[in-house]
Parts: C-alpha cells; structure tokens; sequence
C-alpha cells in the first residue's frame, strides 16, 4: 500500500497561528532570535498539527548545514514509510520583532517613496532582515517534522494601497496548504500604488488570510498571558478573558465582569512596535471574530498555549486557563 | 530637487544574468559558497547596472547582522542624497550548485510523487536549501549597493506541468523592476501538476523570462571560459567562439570555422549537475537566442564576464575576448 499524507483539498483549513515578534525574537537584541521559544513553539505546533505521530518518529524536513558544520545531516529514513500521518491545515505568520524593525525605522520604508535612495535601500535591507528570519523559523520547524514552506509576501505579489491590503492572491497558499504544506508568512516590505512602497505588518496579514481561508480559529502567540485591562507590568493589570465582539464591530469585555465602569481597558503598546502593539491586535482580533472566527491570545510556549492551539478552547475553557479568548456574539 | 533614482517603466530590459550554480558555489564542498567569486560577479554587476556611480559612493543595502557580530552595521546615510544613479533593468537568477542538490536526489523531488513522506520532506529541505543560497547571494549583491530583492518561483505561484514550465506569472517580476529593483531568482522546488511537484531548473526560468522580458541579451555566468567542442578538460578542447542558431532551431559553430566535419561538438555534463549540464544549456541558450536575444556564456569574475555583462559585444567583439556568442541567424 501506498504511504499517503493526508491532504484533503475539501477539509477546512484549521487554523492561523501568528507568532508574534516579541515572543520568537530576543526584543532588545538585534537581529535575534529566542531559541527557546522558537523550538517549544515548534514542537506544540507538531503536537497540534501532525495527528498520530509518536515524537520518536520525526522525520526532520531541514537537511542544511548547520553553524560550525560541514557536512549534510545524517537523514534518517530507514523507515519513511512509516512518517504516516493526518495533517490538521495549518498556516503560521510571524511578525519581525528585532528583525527588519532597525532597518525599516531607520529609511522609513512604511512611509514610501522609493525615489529617496535611503528609503529604497531601507527596503531591500528590511527584506534581507525579515527573511531571514522567515529562513529560520521554516528550518526549526521543518526540523521537527513539520512541511513548512517559507513564502514572502513581496515575492507572493501582494501589495498594498495607502499601507492598506489590496493586491492578494491567496491561490498559491491555497496549494501549498492543499499540497500538504505548510505555509510560513511574515511582515514584509510591499509595494504601494499610492507610495510606492510600505510594511505589511503579520496582523494585517492575519486578518486578510483569516477571510479569505476562514480557518477554525485564529491563535496569536504574544510574549504576555494574553490582553490586560492596562499595561501587564503594572501591579492590579487585569487579564481579560473573554471580549465579545458585536455586530457593530465593538467590543466588550465578558470576563472578568466589569465592576466599576469607570476601569476603562488601557492597552499596552511596546515602543519597540512599529507596527502596533495591543490596540492594533485587539482591532485585528475584533474583526477576525466579527467574521465569526474565534480568536485566542496566548503567551508563546506555555501550557496555555498548547491548549489554545489543539482548539479545545471552542468547546470548553479549562478554570486554570490564562490567555483571552475573543468571539464574536450576536 | 528630488533625488531620483530612475525607474522608467518603458525602458527595456537590459539583462538576464545566470549565475552558474558550479561558478557562485564551491562544487564538491556541501553548501558552500565561492565568497570571492561572488564578489567580484556582484562588483562587476555594480559597475554594469549602475551607470555613474562611483565605487567610492556605494550605499549599502544589507544592514543586518554579519556573523560574529551582534551589531546593526552603520548605514553612512549622511549624503544618501548624493547616490543618484540611473540604473540598467537587470534580472539576475541563479543556479544552486552544492546547495539543493543533495536534498533534491536523496529525495527524488524531481521525480514527484508528494504522497511519499521522503519526497515531502525532500521538497523542503531542497527549498530550505536552495533559499539559504537566494538570501547569500541577495546579501551580496545588496552590500554592494545593488537593489536585489530575493523571489522564490514558488512563492511566486509558479509551477509546471510534466516537468515544463507552466503557470509562470511574471507580473510581479516587472513590478519589482519597474519599482527599480533587481529581482534574484533561483533554481526551485515547485508544484508540477502532473507529477505533484520537481526541481525547475534555473536555466529553464531564463528561458521563460527571456522570452516574456525580452531582454537586450542573456549572460550567463559559468566555471569555464564558454563552451567547448569536447569536455574542457581535454587538451585538445577547443573553444567554441561563435554559434550560430538558424530559424529550424539547429545550430551551428561559426567560429572557429569547423576545417573537419567529423570533429563534432561534443559536450561536458557536469555529474553534479541534476538539471542538465551543458548539454541544457546550449539547448536552452539556443531557445533564447531564436527569439533574436544574443546569449553570451562566460567564465565568471573574469575580464572576459565584465565585457559581456557590459552590453559591448552587441557591437565589437574583442580579439583576446574568449567566451561563447551564441546568435540568431536568419
């Protein structure tokens, strides 16, 4: 019999997951990335993504050399024909965090104008940075047996008008996804029509990607236990678990009940965003879930984020749960 | 007054450089780039695209992190103004040599078959691979002012059916260099309609590219000084000056004039070489060249390469140049 990894064209896709920039990349240190993050995130996702496959069998997808390493890896694959899985649909987006943010801010690519020479080199040193990030996330998590393919949405032709999407043919993530691949996006450096040029930043790719695939859910991976009531390093910070998003496209927090209608929700937005911190997130999530889509805000690599990945939050939200949870209600 | 760089969509393009797998990367090392050549290639594709800049005034592109260093370089911004050039379209794609190849035949990728675990994960280590080598070489070129921007052909949707290209839309392409940008594009692991997926081979992207750029003439970068009429490890090999390419797509050599007519063309494929030595590349070349696209084959980063690169031969052929024109002839 024919070994076959499941790639069925009809089944929905299951979910969009962004790791966010501040919880793959070392924030204050350039062009770095958390290693450690990075591996666990990798490994929850196989959890989630590759159903029945024992860990003992990871058939490793990154055959390149490594830093100090000469030689090709040993492939181990005595016994392919037993890599035999189901693969849950799944899409991964990552932001830039110390990636792509010193040579974007340092030209001003995201306010165009490529006849500025300045601006023109900032644009390709952005791509340079924010691919090569993109080059190592598809490797650690190819070596942990997932299909990632790497694709840039620059070389994918999506650009944008006034910094907002417009050209975006989602056909050739389609078929990779369909082809049984997994497609690994970032925040890039795009074409405009009205400046020449910008950054599209992970969220609005989210967004984008979110309606045109209408996955399952959406999980976004931040570097907090989720969105707070006000920045979470301040001392009565409250998580928020659950926001309703309305049809008006507003929101409100369900849970914790709001006591005192005075303790408006203060977002924290991290200096080192160029893109938009909390506030951008929250208006992403809100129109994500207005699309009927459930979205999860989890910090990265933790026993909650695993939960939120296996989608198990849909039917029931564990006590001891940390993360927010927001859902649109009619 | 603004600083312009030119962009002037209507301006044809100048060129399509190949830069040979075996000449950018050391053969029989795994995953292994020839820096110096490479170098020189990028300083000589400077001096070509860049009309009127001086080496002195180089405005680096590639403001990430070098190895060892932990450091955003600085950008000598200070009179970016002043790096006002116009610049030649060039499209530049590029072989994988040691890079690819070994995932590329441990797995079969070019032989389809997606189904199989190996050949999934063959598919993306090829990528994995081949895209390392893109982000090098990008990195390069950029470091010496040159405005390349990385495009996979998977990414760019790009796909073949039996092996031969077919979806190919190079809309975006021409975007990046009507936006004056050189686009660096790369021998990939695409989708193949028919056999799920295989290996599109550098080679066969100039061959589509020329025939939908039209580009003034095709260069393309090898190990060897061109082609010649027996392996060029032969004593008695003889380099073939002049081919001649007639309206039926034979082709003949017209320099040296062939005294023995038993002495036939025989030609060297590399056995590193998974997509056609230079058997491919004379075929491809006369493809190109029947569409009335002069095709130079070259040793790179030599005095002979910059001449070519330069556009000279269209009108004077040095004496002491030595490489391969190859021409239409009616």
């Amino acid at each position: 019999m024919e070994p076959k990894t499941t790639s069925n064209p009809a089944q929905r896709i299951r979910c969009i997951v962004k790791l966010g920039g501040a919880a793959i990349t070392c924030k204050n240190e350039f062009e770095t990335i958390h290693k450690e993050n990075v591996k666990i995130v990798s490994q929850q996702l196989r959890q989630v993504m590759l159903l029945g496959s024992a860990s003992e069998k990871v058939l490793g997808m990154d055959w390149s050399k490594r830093p100090g390493e000469s030689e090709a890896p040993s492939v181990n694959d005595d016994d392919s024909d037993q890599y035999v899985h189901n693969s849950e649909k799944f899409v991964v987006v990552h932001g830039a965090g110390s990636f792509g943010h010193f040579q974007a801010s340092k030209s001003g690519v995201h306010k165009g104008g490529l006849s500025q020479p300045l601006v023109k080199a900032g644009f390709v040193a952005t791509r340079i940075s924010v691919t090569s990030l993109n080059q190592e996330i598809v490797r650690v998590l190819a070596r942990e047996g997932i299909p990632s393919i790497g694709m840039s949405p620059f070389s994918c032709g999506w650009s944008t008008c006034g910094r907002n999407m417009e050209v975006a043919d989602v056909s050739m993530v389609m078929k990779a996804i369909d082809s049984g691949f997994v497609p690994v996006l970032h925040g890039d450096a795009v074409l405009d029509t009205s400046q020449d040029c910008t950054i599209l930043s992970g969220d609005v790719i989210i967004r984008y990607l979110a309606a045109e695939l209408k996955p399952e859910f959406v999980v976004f991976l931040t570097d907090v236990l989720g969105v707070y009531d006000r920045p979470p390093t301040e001392p009565d910070a409250v998580l928020l678990r659950e926001i309703a998003v309305h049809e008006d496209g507003s929101w409100s927090v369900m849970d914790p009940a709001v006591q005192d209608a005075s303790r408006k929700v203060v977002v924290t937005v991290a200096a080192h965003d160029t893109t938009g911190g909390m506030v951008t997130k929250i208006s992403e999530a809100a129109m994500i879930a207005k699309l009927g889509i459930d979205v999860y805000i989890v910090k990265a690599a933790t026993e909650h984020s695993i939960i939120a990945l296996s989608g198990r939050l849909k039917h029931h939200v564990p006590e001891d749960w940390k993360g927010t949870i927001i859902r649109f209600v009619k």
